[in-house]
């Protein structure tokens, strides 16, 4: 036996192989996930695991890595929100987004920050050894909101689409604020004297460590976009170009101090329209496919750590300070929702209502960052008194918030997601009131969101895509995509249709190859038509389907203010109007 | 700057992103890869990488590490050799390429070692102190053809399928023969005296190995079919079953001296049938284009390290030593095949053709494995001149051999692979002659393949499916399955016809559509005829298909030895008789 040699692929796969088999297990028994988010379980079997270490080796479990944390699990999930985040929501409310995520960030540390302090100055609670500094720092790795847990209670509750942007939006984008805060009171700690230069340096570095993000995650994007052009004869690594930008992105973002999450959202959403349109299907059924696989196995495998390590000796139990720290917690986060949305709320005429504001705050959910950041502290006598405050806070938000916050949505009736997808109409007319108030806003010089999003669609039209895109020949707008995508899904449909009866499956090609020659037979029609189901039915269905794919396909490139629709060929209008009086008739 | 932080992952990235675009570098001068095998190219890229680094730093550029080698490049090639294994033509010839691999490897090894300790033994050559034990070990390790190497140059030159899989099967099937033989001399080599105990118990390990190793694989094999069971609710973690479960084999195999590659083959072969039947579609897609992903990456990294490994100052140039390895390698071979084959054909009908016999012997390729396993050799004071003659052997063989064997298999005109698939007539009568075969082999009461394939298939349907498979009602004959591949491609064809051409895309919709109601209303038929492109033939297009789809899918359960075919409902024969009859008017 050489176990050694194998060790650490070995024990990664079995940590893999057990998350699955966790995952699996939840679902094998239905109604457990719909009552406990799954974090919660996944973070009970870390639990009951971090148990049987301790005790089989009577020493603490091993805790997670920071670095691993930081390397490797925590990209696969950002990368996969980045590339799924939708992102005209994201867009439309980017204002509040980064108001809640930068001044509300900071509202929040310096809140939580400066009330430890006064609970500090009780006597009785024998806490007057820590200072104003180290609360400070304490505050800035716990006020940040936890992407990977608010994504986790968020994508099973279904609130409506403004309302999770707003939530999940703010905790990603929360992490330049955390990571300039961060760094500061830990050096600031370390100095024997502040400067007030120190201080505005730091004020100066949120814009270098966010817009920096923002930078390298777009090169890199575009870099992988550029890429994805001459990738036509090897189909089978296209894949992989997604994967290594948006982690290089990450990496560089993180190697030049700067924020590796922003950086690699950029990544992906700057890539993400370029490098669809130049990968094959099955490419891009890979990387989605893949991406979700993977942030869900390091989703799983964050909680089930988080779990682990919250069992062992690292802990020192002033229950004092770590009750006021959850208190506090809840407290500033809920002064800070209502303070901003009142300004926001007073520049919008679409407002966040109240129930809204409500589960904002208490969406707040707190995960590994804070854990990962706090075990990353500099060792100084009060470190594990930080560490049992974060274990708390952590799972009091993913236990008691994650488990009541689907009743509370239920109880306050907060809007849902709309279920269906819109329609083609709907797309149309959204396109067309896009257009329009890119228009108003230009004619009366007011420099608005419609105004720069139609100036960027033009930058991107005129410039971008001929660089980016391999085949470019037209705009394809996202309508003839969509509809392109549902007539794929449609062929393949009735495809499986066909497998799944033993009957005639293809009703169409049945019927068709009867009826064209039923003129003549109808000896052989009037049999036939006892067999199949209702034939009336059929061709209606048939016309309608007809009628509509022809037109659609008709539309061609979208309209856009900057080209002149082409004339549609004459046969083609002939075509057109012998359907339409087909119909009439 | 923190490039210490990010370094492993940031230089893993970057050596990844270096091969990824060198492929895609060959890919755009079209000619370059049709001239020159891929593996040509990646091993000069690694030399002027090497060099470059050589350059800069003054010292031997980084070799590649044989524990990254043997933990992380090979297992995805081998796995993905192994899920895409032909299994039918694999298992007609598992004699021949058994004999091949075993016999074969060690009289390849022998040979080589024996005739290395006469070169010895001339005194000009300065080379009395290479004991017959160094000569043995040092022949274990350069006797055995390289999967990765004959793979890369073997998939370029499409010769027919037996040659293939004798080259490639002897090729993968060698590792437990090689695994054996290496270890059994290197612990001679360290060994005082030898006793003739040890001998034996070394020929006894043979089967350890190989069995051993096939188990392991077949017992993980089965466990991810049956853990796929259960994934319904979960479809996003499908794929990663696959990699973790035959991952796991491999590792188990190597902790306990077992042949990994032989493992990781036998899991994926024997996991395959059921996991793809439990899996869903757009898994299966991700599963096989990761795969091929994975492996093509891995490939390339290895090509790419064996450049730059060769670069440096580990090397003693004895030419003589290396020349006559070289030459040994070449003559032992060509002998081996020319034997071997001689009794393969005494007892074969379909006889392995000269010219085969001569590409066998030329596509003995020997690659990184060779490398690998110098590599690990204990240091003594020859270690250096074995690098040496292994690097040039293995360059020798890649370059010469490799550019050389496509040129030839033209000259000689070696049979090639059919373009085609095969028909589904030529499938279903292959399918009656095995079961014909297999009656004849018991009436006969000779236990030969087709005896022993029947008996398995019953033992499969029997006890494995009902157990492996989720949804198992009826055992899907593989012409079933082709033909729903068939039918999906066709609907997905049918889609992208629809949105290539803006025309009417889908004839049959629009046509049955209007002609459905074509009796009563002729004005509009006979305008509507003049714009669709030859109605007549499209009656008759559509009238075959319908006719041949239906037949294809009345057809449901294969005929089998073991179940009496249902009779067929009534109505459909009706139907059948109809359509026979509409065929005849």
């Amino acid at each position: 036996l050489d176990y050694q040699h194998v060790q650490v692929p070995f024990e990664i796969t079995l940590w893999i192989m057990l998350a699955s088999l966790a995952k699996i297990g939840f679902h094998l028994y239905n109604k457990l996930p719909s009552v406990v988010p799954e974090s919660c379980l996944l973070i009970f079997v870390g639990l009951i695991m971090g148990g049987i270490i301790y005790g089989l080796n009577d020493r603490s479990p091993p805790v997670m890595d920071s670095d691993i944390f930081f390397l490797y699990l925590l990209p696969p999930i950002v990368l996969d929100a980045g590339y799924f985040m939708p992102s005209r929501p994201f867009f439309e409310n980017i204002g509040t987004i980064l108001l809640y995520a930068v001044v509300g960030t900071i509202w929040n540390v310096f809140g939580i920050g400066f009330s430890l302090y006064g609970i500090c100055q009780v006597k009785a609670f024998r806490l007057q050894d820590v200072s104003l500094l180290h609360n400070l720092l304490f505050g800035s790795l716990i006020a940040a909101v936890d992407p990977v847990a608010v994504l986790a209670v968020f994508e099973e509750i279904h609130v409506n689409e403004k309302l999770h942007i707003l939530v999940f939006g703010e905790s990603l984008l929360n992490d330049a604020v955390t990571v300039v805060l961060y760094k500061l009171f830990r050096s600031f700690c370390e100095m024997p004297t502040i400067k007030s230069v120190d201080v505005f340096a730091g004020v100066g570095k949120f814009f270098v460590v966010g817009l920096g993000g923002v930078l390298v995650g777009l090169s890199f994007g575009f870099t992988a976009a550029f890429t994805t052009r001459f990738t036509k004869d090897i189909r089978v690594i296209e894949p992989l170009f997604v994967f290594l930008y948006s982690y290089l992105s990450y990496l560089t973002a993180e190697m030049f101090h700067l924020s590796g999450i922003v950086a690699i959202i950029s990544c992906a959403m700057g890539m993400k329209r370029y490098v669809e349109a130049n990968i094959s299907l099955k490419s891009h059924t890979t990387v989605k496919y893949f991406m979700k696989m993977w942030s869900s196995v390091s989703d799983t495998l964050i909680f089930i750590f988080l779990g682990v390590s919250t069992i062992g000796e690292n802990h020192e139990w002033n229950w004092p300070y770590i009750c006021f720290t959850v208190i506090f917690c809840l407290i500033w986060r809920a002064l800070g929702v209502l303070v901003l949305t009142f300004f926001v709320n007073r520049f919008h005429v679409n407002t966040i209502t109240s129930k809204d504001q409500f589960i904002i705050a208490y969406g707040g959910l707190r995960g590994a960052i804070c854990f990962s950041l706090v075990f990353l502290l500099p060792d100084f006598h009060r470190k594990k008194l930080f560490i049992a405050a974060t274990t708390v806070v952590i799972l009091f938000t993913v236990f008691v918030q994650g488990m009541t916050i689907r009743p509370l949505v239920d109880l306050l009736a907060v809007k849902r997601k709309r279920e269906s997808a819109p329609t083609v109409g709907e797309q149309i007319h959204i396109r067309f009131l896009d257009h329009l108030l890119a228009g108003i806003e230009d004619i009366s010089g007011h420099w608005g969101q419609y105004y720069w999003k139609d100036k960027l669609e033009y930058f991107n039209s005129k410039y971008l895509q001929k660089i980016l895109l391999r085949e470019y020949d037209q705009p394809k707008s996202s309508i003839v995509l969509l509809y392109e995508k549902l007539e794929r899904k449609h062929a393949i449909e009735l495809a499986q249709a066909g497998q799944l009866g033993h009957g005639p499956a293809h009703p169409s090609f049945l019927c068709s190859a009867f009826l064209c020659s039923s003129s003549d037979r109808t000896v052989i029609t009037d049999q036939k038509l006892e067999d199949t189901p209702n034939p009336d039915v059929l061709d209606n269905m048939q016309e309608i389907l007809a009628r509509n794919l022809y037109r659609i396909r008709r539309t061609g490139p979208a309209y856009n203010r900057h080209t002149l629709p082409g004339d549609s060929e004459p046969t083609e209008h002939a075509k057109e109007i012998l359907i339409l009086r087909h119909k009439s008739l």
